[in-house]
């Protein structure tokens, strides 16, 4: 029987990829999508739709609503940045950063981990285009290791939780390129941090920005719906 | 200025002291109730009268559906133990623990403390009377603290968060009779973990149990009104 595995998955194109290179790897992923109160709810549809699409059919939904800690362009209180120069991009962290998110997100991932007695969990984190969020980087992710054995029943009783970060020293178009190898329909995803009511991408935020490079540089056609050329 | 904290408060006797720490060093506490699903919703409420007697107005809630993970008898799934031996309490891990809960509340504390600008975070935590909650230990306490500062803006700009647990080498006596000298009103606060439907305490569970007993031991009248003797 195939090792279960926790795989954190948001609608994006990076948990999309992380969620196939845990198939390829012979995992059976319970995937995890988080409601924390985005602005967006495409996200979530989008998740399933991947999910549905890369044979994971074991798809939970867990809400938690970071609104009301707030703090965060993703949560309504402030404003997406948009159509930012490179420099502008590259420096300091981003309005959008969600106070604790990742540290949020992965504790979930290890409640159930513990309950479907997975010890692997998988997350789509990379370090190392653009992103300036602390909570992706690979010491975070060891620390969260750490503490994941000391602080839960299973790691008391012997159980070594391993947290993958197999996209973390990976540019958006290596992603895209290995995505692409493992056939990820990028046509499902979603990246935009600031979609039209009909969920199409805005184009101009830090994250469509990203994205547009990523497919460009990795040389494989885009096949988002931009709202703005 | 007072200094903020956070304090993680549940209604219960241990997170009602320690507040009253926090408030007796001199932090001004920001509250944070966790709605996490639990059986009984007697709970908030005595938090938010905890913090309201204790002069503690910004209290706050955060919703978090465990339910949706389960493994608990605190969110449903299991039933509630009832009148255990001595022995049988101090074995193993019960099954009121909360896969990964105390990190998942210690998240969502942290994204709090950085959105008020607060440093040093409050747990009523403690290790040394029965518990077997591998998150109540002072080695988990410290990975967080950890992880705290790798994870956050705050961190990367150079806030050391401080995570305090003043109860971790207290007996549930010595909690009671230093709760006494501040002045805390134990006939608030809420410890069982199966009360009946009009909130009185069930008096067998062993929450209920260490309540008791923690009183006779302290030599403090017990002002619980418990539904079985």
């Amino acid at each position: 029987m195939k090792r279960k595995a926790v795989v954190l998955l948001s609608g994006g194109l990076d948990s999309a990829t992380c969620l196939t290179i845990a198939r390829s790897q012979g995992f059976a992923p319970v995937c995890l999508a988080i409601q924390y109160g985005q602005r967006h709810q495409v996200e979530l549809e989008r998740a399933r739709q991947v999910a549905a699409a890369t044979g994971a059919d074991d798809f939970r939904v867990v809400s938690v609503d970071l609104r009301a800690i707030g703090g965060s362009a993703l949560t309504g209180e402030v404003a997406v940045p948009k159509s930012r120069s490179d420099s502008e991009m590259s420096s300091g962290i981003p309005p959008t950063y969600v106070p604790a998110r990742n540290t949020v997100f992965l504790a979930l991932a290890l409640g159930l981990a513990e309950v479907v007695g997975a010890r692997d969990i998988f997350i789509g984190v990379n370090a190392v285009d653009y992103s300036g969020y602390p909570d992706c980087r690979p010491e975070f992710i060891r620390a969260f290791e750490a503490l994941a054995n000391l602080g839960t029943k299973a790691g008391v009783e012997g159980t070594r939780f391993e947290i993958h970060a197999p996209l973390s020293g990976m540019t958006k178009a290596e992603i895209i390129r290995q995505g692409v190898k493992l056939g990820v329909n990028y046509g499902l995803t979603h990246s935009c941090y600031d979609p039209t009511p009909d969920g199409r991408a805005c184009g101009r935020c830090d994250s469509c920005a990203l994205r547009r490079r990523g497919f460009e540089q990795a040389g494989v056609p885009d096949p988002t719906r931009y709202a703005n050329g």
